[in-house]
């Protein structure tokens, strides 16, 4: 299934930055970053599991936000893009 | 529809800044900010076009980058909110 994350930290602190960086590489096993906090994954439900299990293991629930978006099986076909740094496509991040 | 408009822009600037604050000004008279650059909107085509109209004439497209995803009518059962700042209901904010 297609899953979008969206992270919502303090980039102002290092610590902020930090989270942000670990939870982009954690995203990076499951799809790719399309904006500065919006990852696009490609999961099946065990790994919806793991995804949210490590990316709970990094934020700070208490001032860190993050959304998860599913969007199922054919979730690509319903994302519009407009402006600079159209993101790349899931799959080919995959493949190469 | 349940709509996500997700804008990446740099926010360092006094002019991205100023694009941010007038793309949630628009995305307000649709739905809810839920993040600082995630809009959860409830559209129905016509609005969508209509939204996407006016996001248009706001943002820089060379600079900023705007996705919208299409989650159908029944998008909001499809969302997991983790950690702080937990989102609005897109259709109390609009009933208040």
């Amino acid at each position: 299934m297609f899953v979008l994350v969206t992270y919502d930290v303090n980039t102002e602190t290092p610590e902020g930055r930090r989270r942000l960086r670990q939870v982009a590489r954690i995203c990076k096993n499951y799809g790719v970053r399309v904006q500065n906090s919006v990852f696009e994954c490609v999961v099946d439900s065990v790994q919806l599991m793991e995804l949210k299990f490590k990316i709970g293991e990094v934020i700070n629930s208490e001032t860190d936000s993050v959304r998860y978006y599913n969007l199922g099986k054919q979730g690509r076909d319903h994302v519009e893009h407009v402006g600079a740094k159209p993101g790349l496509n899931v799959d080919d991040a995959l493949i190469f």
